[in-house]
């Protein structure tokens, strides 16, 4: 019943190809997978202008179009916790049984190793393209961005008009004092 | 892309045959389920005894013990507001689209009936025996409880001692002071 | 400017006659009151059934049907903290200057009497009558509880569906379970 | 009993000649505004040097020497919410009912239009010179700012010291380590 | 520099003759004891009178009484943690480093083992005259208390006038409605 | 029993040879000093590396090492309140009784002295040099920063590989995105 099973933590905002190709490299290596969507009780803000729920839709209909199954797939939504040195044993309280976590942040390497986890460090992408934050300031400034993200990522942040959203943010923080 | 999705909340405390029922219910009804795992931030207490973590594992194996497909299901945890005139909001924000609540609860049929949703209302069941209070407490005293819970709830529960947690939770209460 | 003002802390579950005759006794004395709404983030529930927003509406039409003019009152909502001894310093925080408190309860009165305020006690009226937890138990046995509030409570509660909601509430604690 | 009744959310840090504008451009309009205080919780900071309570006192005051009667006017401090996504219903909680938003902050338009709220967007004021921002830098470095907010305002931030007080925040900032 | 240092969690509400002897017990096994005082943002409660600072001013002045060094000893306040599962790794981040936990709670017991501290199961004392709760009822109802703490914890709560204050708080949980 | 006893609040991270000057000379002024550590619940973030255990952990054993009694001295961990205006009573709340504060910032100062407290400035060191921020830089860079710690201080840190862990806060912060 308990194979093996791997956390990947991130805040998936959004969701892009680079990440689903560390989704594919996890699955070829163990039985499960735990995506941690992380910072979940945000939303609407430039670092994580998009729901937790809205992530969630996004990963699970990306996997489904990739013909991943969710059989051996969990995507959890976590809110922050301040404080980082117990933050390993909260995503432990919110997860299924898991042995290893996936990353290449050295402070969430170590953290994990610290409490006994393996590691599984994916092959390098490049990151300067493959980066939710390059991706959401292409979106804000009208510059290309369908081919960084899944198809159904794209489909979606049309049909809830993410671009629009991003943009009316990034102006309410240049106003600032109204809200 | 998007069919029909309804929304199941409970604390599954533990997940049990009358839950069951519910979700094999409301797949017949609609395209996908989200089950919500309410209170997710609590743990080893009376009421809540089990993590979101361990809850999330019972069900999802259980639903693949039925031979469910996960693709059609949603876990999700939720952790509480203490506002419950919020809560519809917050519940909003942690899924994916939907447009149904399952639930047989009134104020939370009310809650959501005045924020727009449709509501499904479940077949009754014996709620005194397929109760969650009703099982933690014969785990405690020692009474049958293997008939009212799916297969794999049962292994998972003795696999990480629930008996012994919950009697050591009861213990604690009653001691009190010390911690 | 600067009259004296008094601070009048309560939950206000609902609005009675009782609270409204303290308010007119106290601006015989002073020349403001700031009537403090508590535990205003909590709705829905049996203790706290009604949001801060409709007490806060309550309040201010009963005093507008009495003809007490608002440029004599301020009605302030504050959340609750958990941290009794510095519960003082959150109102003082939350209000405008004020030198006094109104309130019979002996810990609000020692609490403030302790960081430098005058005390003021009201008169005694006949607690077991004008109490909102006797008023809401009467709004859930469906007895009378009409003669017990100002006109515009009684109005306002039954546009809003008060006694359904309670009666709700009430049953939703039975079941517990579900949510 | 129930006009028309619009919510102006802000922070009011100090509340300026702009926002009176505001105030009597929307009563103009409809039966009553609800002033909402947001970012009640804070103050001592250099975005919130001012209680929820001083700018509550200031606002009441500045009505109050313009002859608005408080009778059409609530003035409710909220608390943040983290979660922008529920941030409206948040506000609905606080509030009396109220069909109608007042702002230009095109984030806060959008989310209160998504709620199913009539927006209300006031004519422009010169935004650089009515700012709170550019009023606090100013009694930072000791230019003029009397011209730029009502007289009872400019009477109280004299009486509190707030040019002290702002000074001293921005001292803090910059040493940092201390506290 | 590192000996053996052993966490002995507890609320202290207040602390007592079997506490001060589970110190000294704990003091002859070990190098250092670090005394967590629990539930430390909470006080002027039935449950939790007394604030963190008077709950260790008690604790420091009684070990100083009996000749303890406070070289050996470490008393360090801990807000709660709504999350039981994580509430070990909480203790673990306020700590310094430690090995082992004191106490007779069988799920701090499970707790800790299962993050991997040993454990020291102090000698038993007899509960029902040595108990916090016991000594706070004796207070309220005037009997006597004072051959059950240690000199200085009497002479701080005289001081403090701990009795009038557990009074004015049972009293005000029975009026309750006010505050 | 009751000497003067002042508070010294600060964040420690990490405590340096300036703050153990400071401890040295309020020693001379007064019977006790209450030392503050600030922010207590965060951690392995560029600001606050480190954890509160470890922080009080390094500030005893540097006490020690200098031959200071414990016994004039308490080490207390504070959460942070977001309300800087109640700032002072959760100090409080969390402290001896003391008549006194220690510090140098000029807000800090101002709050406790409107809170009736005695000031009690420290006479300058070099800010520069003796800075907590100055000395993470330090450790980030391979700069020299032994001789600005006690020799304590600077053990522990090479115990628990505080520069290294300062190197992956900080290459993480760089990163963003995965976490």
């Amino acid at each position: 019943m308990h194979g093996v099973r791997a956390v990947f933590p991130g805040r998936f905002q959004p969701f892009h190809l680079g990440h689903l190709g560390v989704v594919k490299y996890v699955l070829e290596k163990v039985d499960e997978i735990v995506i941690v969507v992380g910072s979940s009780q945000e939303s609407h803000t430039y670092q994580n202008p998009f729901t937790a729920g809205e992530r969630i839709f996004m990963i699970k209909e990306s996997l489904r179009e990739e013909g991943i199954s969710m059989d051996r797939v969990y995507i959890i939504p976590i809110p922050d916790v301040l404080m980082n040195s117990v933050w390993v044993y909260h995503v432990r309280m919110y997860c299924p049984p898991f042995s290893m976590v996936v990353a290449r942040n050295p402070l969430v390497l170590r953290l994990f190793k610290e409490a006994g986890y393996e590691l599984l460090v994916p092959p390098p992408i490049s990151r300067e393209v493959y980066s939710s934050t390059n991706i959401r300031r292409k979106m804000i400034f009208g510059e290309e961005w369908k081919s960084l993200v899944p198809g159904k990522v794209y489909q979606i942040l049309k049909e809830i008009r993410g671009e629009e959203r991003l943009r009316e943010i990034a102006r309410g923080e240049t106003y600032g004092e109204e809200r």
